[in-house]
């Protein structure tokens, strides 16, 4: 049983998690959000109070802090009392705010793997290089420390979790991520840049034939005909979840495939060829030294802008095939959401609704005491019911489609 | 009559100028280079001595200076003695050595226009922005200015004026500019990436019906059959001299098409839509104040570096329409130049050579008092015919192709 809720960071997915605390601030009690600057969590709290999103009068507070400062973290989770830290700050600062949730007790919730700048696509399991090393001082010291609980990684996950419940048998995992929504720009990305093409820029990691399979961005491409958003063209992609769910699924193929247009994968080519996507530093001829990769950043358009004119769905889910009574069975979990209805909710597009609502609805069950499980764990190892069941009644409803149809999931 | 010549840059043209001038040093005195870092004007000088290029023995010596400070470049021109200064530095340094040319005495010579760095694609006539503005008194001073003398413009301006003693009426010159050569990069630009996009961002001029007509880049495309290159694509481009030849041939449509492939376009269609191509300083989201275009040219391979794995030809030249003895008329004046024979000359690529030979001819014949006019002029108001023959024997022989068909040009 938890309450007070941190939130640390201030772009597309924090509005989204703000505004889903506030309409629940009953259960989750006084709100905080920090990032390094007070303005932006300024106009996130005004844009909460705008749409009148606190189901009760309570406290939502604006705080300037350095994530990269853990004791920095630290004074803050004490001065605001937080028992609950929802981290959707940059990937850069996950560790210093998880070390600050260690050292004070409260419970961390994220939803992107941990990136170091200056390093690209790690050896994987990415989750080992940095969170797991950490996960016995959060066993000892009774923290709870949920990772990755966004849509993806984090709702695919407990999809899994389902679905291992459904077969005798799991062979293979594909998660498929499909954004059939158009933000009517001649190029954006749907978070920031530079997180975006670092996904993209290096070594394809999947889980086959029982060890890691490597491939390049944009190498493996599968169509795949989905519900609502229909045929689409998604590639081989390096994702967090894949990380961790080939420790749970072993004997299982896990792959992650992301929806790509010729358009995005042209841009995308130039720029990484040119080495416009590199995070080392180049020379201009001035002396001046640069991260092309920054650059690249400030000349985009800023993701949280798209929002307004967002139009169409997106559609995520898992397709897990296994064995069924000896019989090969099949099953597709997943989600559809509208980035119009989420704009008119809480101001941000979908691709940000589906990060934003996962990490609310998790730490209503860590303030609940059914996911308070005091060790850091990944989504799989939850049980996911609860889980399901409140996202369906937040926003984010599940469905499943197999052998007997197409129908809501619920428990 | 004039002496000693003082080259001033130290890139992929002034390599070519270093060469060619010191295979006619017996004409040309001594011979100076100066550019911002000396390093690099000693390694022209030694790639000179390597391939044993000076005529005579005699002075071949290097300096640095900054050619945006007039008196600095004055200075130098004292000091060395030198009667004849090619400036094939940055476009950014031509008025301020064109000032330390009225100041000493000297002859000037540039093969691009003017740029001030912070604006792209001046008002028409460019050349009467900050050139002829200087005109009256390089006139007072007995300075010879030749404006422009590459090859495009440069070369074709003569090609325009052999025309216009061929043709009774002029009815519309094209300059077209083929490069069917291929450098083996993903991508490339030929020359300084900052001053080659900056061409291809504003607006394109040309003169048509007697007035400025505006389009924009790629959107007039047309094919060419040209001789040797063959069948090849080339698109309306804003370029300096149908700044000076409409003044000239007011009466005449005067264009500019310049060859590009798809892959070209797709790039710079990439880079200039995100917003790469921008001379205008961005942002960072750490604060750091970049111009975009900087950048690019850090990560784009250095144009000299291209030179020694560059394979194929060049076809440059004017298509002059007009009317002779009442009928019709149209010829084809151009030069055909190969990259390897470059190289293998002056260690330089086809583009740079093309550039880098026509104002060393044109300062021998500056030498000998043929084109020391003691003005300023652009190079379609000079007796073309000791230039084209000079320039036969220098490496870069013209052709005429017209009614009677296909042979050199010589007079």
């Amino acid at each position: 049983m938890k309450r007070n809720v941190l939130i640390i960071g201030a772009g597309g997915v924090a509005q989204v998690v703000a505004h889903k605390c506030a309409q629940h601030n009953d259960r989750l009690g006084d709100l905080h959000i920090a990032s390094r600057t007070r303005a932006k969590c300024e106009a996130i709290i005004a844009s909460v109070h705008e749409k009148n999103a606190m189901k009760v009068p309570g406290t939502f507070a604006a705080h300037a802090v350095d994530a990269m400062d853990s004791a920095a973290v630290a004074a803050l989770i004490r001065e605001t009392g937080a028992q609950i830290v929802i981290n959707v700050g940059s990937a850069f600062v996950n560790m210093t705010v998880l070390e600050a949730c260690i050292e004070t007790g409260a419970a961390y919730l994220d939803t992107a793997i941990h990136e170091d700048p200056e390093k690209i696509c790690e050896t994987p399991p990415w989750y080992g290089n940095y969170e797991w090393q950490r996960r016995d001082r959060c066993k000892a010291a009774g923290v709870t420390a949920i990772l990755g609980i966004g849509f993806d990684p984090g709702v695919v996950n407990a999809y899994a979790r389902v679905a291992e419940g459904m077969l005798d048998k799991i062979t293979s995992i594909d998660i498929v991520d499909i954004n059939a929504g158009s933000h009517g720009k001649w190029f954006a990305t749907n978070f920031d840049p530079e997180i975006n093409f670092r996904e993209f820029t290096g070594t394809v990691y999947s889980w086959q034939n029982g060890g890691w399979q490597t491939n390049k961005m944009f190498e493996v491409g599968q169509t795949w005909d989905l519900p609502v958003v229909g045929e689409q063209k998604a590639y081989l992609t390096g994702h967090d979840e894949v990380h961790s769910l080939s420790a749970r699924y072993k004997d299982a193929d896990v792959r992650f495939w992301m929806g790509f247009g010729d358009h995005y994968i042209n841009v995308f080519t130039v720029l990484k060829n040119l080495g416009l996507l590199s995070e080392q530093p180049v020379k201009t001829a001035e002396g001046q030294e640069v991260i092309p990769l920054k650059v690249v950043k400030a000349v985009l358009p800023d993701p949280a802008s798209l929002a307004p004119n967002y139009i169409g769905k997106t559609c995520i889910g898992d397709v897990v095939k296994g064995v069924k009574d000896g019989q090969p069975a099949e099953v597709f979990i997943y989600n559809v959401a509208d980035h119009k209805e989420a704009f008119e909710e809480v101001g941000s597009q979908g691709i940000s609704y589906t990060a934003g609502v996962p990490p609310v609805t998790a730490a209503l069950l860590i303030a609940d005491g059914t996911w308070d499980v005091g060790t850091m764990v990944n989504v799989e190892e939850l049980d996911p019911k609860p889980f399901i069941n409140l996202l369906n009644t937040m926003g984010l409803p599940s469905r499943i489609k197999d052998a007997q149809g197409d129908r809501p999931l619920d428990f």
